[in-house]
C-alpha cells in the first residue's frame, strides 16, 4: 500500500530500529520512579502487552538511582527521560539506560554535547525530542502556523550538533498536541533527515480521546511510510496505550494481529435481533482466545454470509433467530435466546491458535 | 496542509456535497423503520449532534410507506437504504428521500436503469454503494488482494450505465471491513472518477474499536483530500457515530470545533498530583459549556506553562498543588485538595460562547 521510508538503523539495546524495521511500540511508567516495585509491575505489564521500549521520567538524582535497580531487572530496553540537566542524563546513562531523551527546547548546546559525548562512549541512542509546548518561546510567543517551522530548526541544529561531534545514533521525534502541526512536522523531518523517527501526538487527553486523535495522527503518517517507533500518550493505565498503538499498526498491516478481531456490522433497520447486546458477549468469550481469530457478528443478508466467509467464526442474524458460521460454512441455525451460548461454544472450540482466516491483504 | 480533491457537486435535498465543501457527516437510524417515533426520535438527536443527512434501510414495503411519514417530519435529508429491489427505490423515491443508496453487488443492470430513471425525474441523487462483503463472487471466491481491483471495476460498470442514460448525481463508495483495502479502493476511485465520494469503513466493530479502526482509515483518507460525506459504523447508538466522526474531522481543521477541547498529559514519573482524577472532573464540567473552549491539564513544568498559553484555563501540576492560568497568566497557585473546585468555577465563568483560544493551524 505504501513504501515504508527507509531511515538508517539505530540500536537501542536489544532492538534495533529504523532501516525498515518493524515499528517499535513504546511507553513511559506513570508512578514515581523510585517506587521500584510498582515500576517493575508496570513494565512487566507493557512487556507481555507488545511494548517494545519503555520510558521512565528521572528528573532527580533519586531518580537515576532508582533506575539502576530498574534496569538490572527487566527484559526490554529502558529509556530515560530528561529535561533540563545534564547531570541526570550522565547519570542514567551510567545506570544502563539503552537510550535517553533529551528535550532541545530546555537545555543548552554545551549540556548536549556533555550528554552526546557520554552517550557516545557507552553504546547509547539519544533522541532529539521536541515539543512544541516546550520549544516556543514564550517570553515571544510564536504563532501556530510558524511553530512547524521552528520545531524542524531547533532539531536541525541538535542534529548538526550531534554529527559535528561523530555521533549518529540519534532518534527525532516533534510532538504537539495538534495533529495537524504533528503531522505537518514529521512530514518535514521525514524529508529532512535519514534517522529513524519517534512518532506521537504529545498531550492526547483523556484514553477515548487520545486514542482517536492518535488514531487520525499516527495512522496518517504511518499510512505515508513515516515512523520507526511509536507512543500513544493517554493519560491513565500505559497498558492501555500500547493496545491502542497496536491497533492502529494491525489497521494498517503494521503489525501481526496479536489479538481476536471482532466484526460487527453497525445495525440498522434491517436488524431483527439484539445484536449489541450479543456482540458485547462476543467480545468478552474471545478475551479467553489466546490468537488471532476472526468472528463476525453481522444483522443480515446484505453482507452477512460475505463477512462470514472470511472468518472464522460469523452469526448472520435473522428475524429472532441466526445462522452460525464456521470458515465460511453454515453450519446451524440458532434461535435468539440460544444464539449467545451457541456462539461461546464454537469460541470454546478455537483453542488452537493459528486456526483462524484473516483476509488483510498482505502488503 | 492538503489539497481537498475537488470533485463536481451533488445535490441531496437541502445540502450539496462535493466541490471542495465541507465534508458532511451521515449516519443511518437502528430501529425499524416503521417504528416511526423511534426514528424520528434518533434523527432528531443525530441532527442536534451535527449529523447533516440521514439513512434509513427500508427491506419491505411498509418500510417505505413508514419513509413518507418520516421524511414530512424531519429537517434534514434522508436517504432511502435499498438492497436488491428496484421497487423499494422506486417507492423511497416517491416517499420523498433526498438520495437512494443502491448495490451494485445485489442490483441488475437493469433494474439500476429503472432507479436511475425515477430519480433524474425527481431531481435525486443515487449512492454507487459498493460492499467488498456483498460484491464478492461467493460461488467463485475471489481472494483479498484481487478485490480492490473488483470493486472498482464495478464501480466503473455502474458509473457508466448511469452517464450512459443521462445521469451525474453520483455518488460513490466502496467499503470493506479491512482497512487497508478501504484505503486503496478509495485512493483508485478518487483518481478514477469526479464524483463525491462517501467514505466509511463498512463493519467497523463495537464503538471503542471501530472509533480507532475509522480514525486510521477515514483520517488517513480525509488527509489525503479523498471524502466529501463520512459515515463511521460503529455497533450501538448513532450519535456516537457522529461524535467520532466530527473528532476525526476536527483533528485535521475540517470541521469547525464544536465541543470543549481538553488537552491531557499522559503523567509520568514527573507527576505529583492525582492528574487522571482531576482530567476526569474537568471533562464533566466541560459538559456544561457550551462552545469551544480549550482547557490543559498539565502535569508538571515541561509542557504545562506551554500548554497553557494556547489554552483559555490550565492547570499545571507541581507536588501536592498546581498553578491555575488563565489565557496564558498564572492567577493563582491552589492546594490539590481545592482544585477540582478551583477548575469547576473557572469553567463556569467562561460563559460566553467564544470566549476561547484555540492554536489551530488554518489549513
Amino acid at each position: 500500500m505504501y513504501q515504508r521510508k527507509k531511515s538508517r538503523p539505530v540500536r537501542i539495546g536489544s532492538i534495533q530500529i529504523g532501516a525498515g524495521l518493524p515499528v517499535a511500540v513504546q511507553s513511559m511508567t506513570k508512578v514515581q520512579t523510585t517506587d521500584v516495585d510498582r515500576c517493575l509491575e508496570q513494565i512487566g505489564r507493557l512487556t507481555s502487552a507488545g511494548c517494545r521500549l519503555v520510558r521512565l521520567a528521572v528528573p532527580r538524582r533519586a531518580d537515576t538511582q532508582a533506575l539502576v535497580q530498574i534496569v538490572r531487572q527487566v527484559q526490554i530496553p529502558i529509556i530515560a527521560d530528561v529535561h533540563f540537566s545534564a547531570q541526570r542524563a550522565i547519570e542514567a546513562i551510567e545506570a544502563g539506560s539503552a537510550k535517553v531523551r533529551i528535550n532541545p527546547g530546555n537545555m543548552s548546546r554545551e549540556d548536549i554535547l556533555t550528554v552526546v559525548d557520554a552517550a557516545k562512549a557507552n553504546g547509547v541512542a539519544i533522541r532529539l525530542g521536541v515539543n512544541e509546548a516546550s520549544i516556543r518561546d514564550l517570553s515571544d510567543d510564536v504563532p501556530p502556523n510558524k511553530r512547524v517551522r521552528l520545531m524542524i530548526s531547533r532539531i536541525r541544529e541538535y542534529v548538526q550538533l550531534c554529527e559535528d561531534r561523530g555521533f549518529d545514533q540519534l532518534v527525532i521525534s516533534a510532538k504537539s498536541s495538534d495533529p495537524i502541526r504533528t503531522i505537518q512536522t514529521n512530514r518535514a523531518i521525514a524529508r529532512s533527515f535519514d534517522y529513524p523517527i519517534h512518532i506521537g501526538l504529545t498531550h492526547a487527553g483523556l484514553p477515548e480521546d487520545a486514542a482517536i486523535l492518535s488514531a487520525v495522527t499516527l495512522g496518517t503518517l504511518l499510512a505515508e511510510g513515516i515512523g520507526d517507533t511509536i507512543r500513544v500518550s493517554a493519560a491513565g493505565d500505559p497498558v492501555e496505550e500500547v493496545h491502542v498503538a497496536y491497533a492502529i499498526l494491525e489497521a494498517l498491516g503494521l503489525a501481526e494481529r496479536r489479538s481476536p478481531e471482532l466484526v460487527v456490522c453497525p445495525t440498522c433497520g434491517r436488524t431483527e435481533i439484539d445484536l449489541l447486546a450479543l456482540a458485547r458477549k462476543v467480545k468478552a468469550s474471545l478475551q479467553q482466545v489466546p490468537g488471532p481469530v476472526r468472528v463476525a457478528v453481522m444483522g443480515c443478508v446484505v453482507n452477512g454470509p460475505g463477512e462470514a466467509a472470511d472468518a472464522d467464526i460469523a452469526i448472520c442474524g435473522g428475524k429472532g433467530k441466526a445462522f452460525l458460521y464456521h470458515k465460511g460454512k453454515k453450519v446451524t441455525v440458532v434461535p435468539e435466546a440460544q444464539l449467545a451460548d451457541a456462539v461461546q461454544r464454537m469460541i470454546a472450540q478455537l483453542s488452537r491458535v493459528g486456526d483462524h482466516a484473516t483476509a488483510k491483504t498482505k502488503v
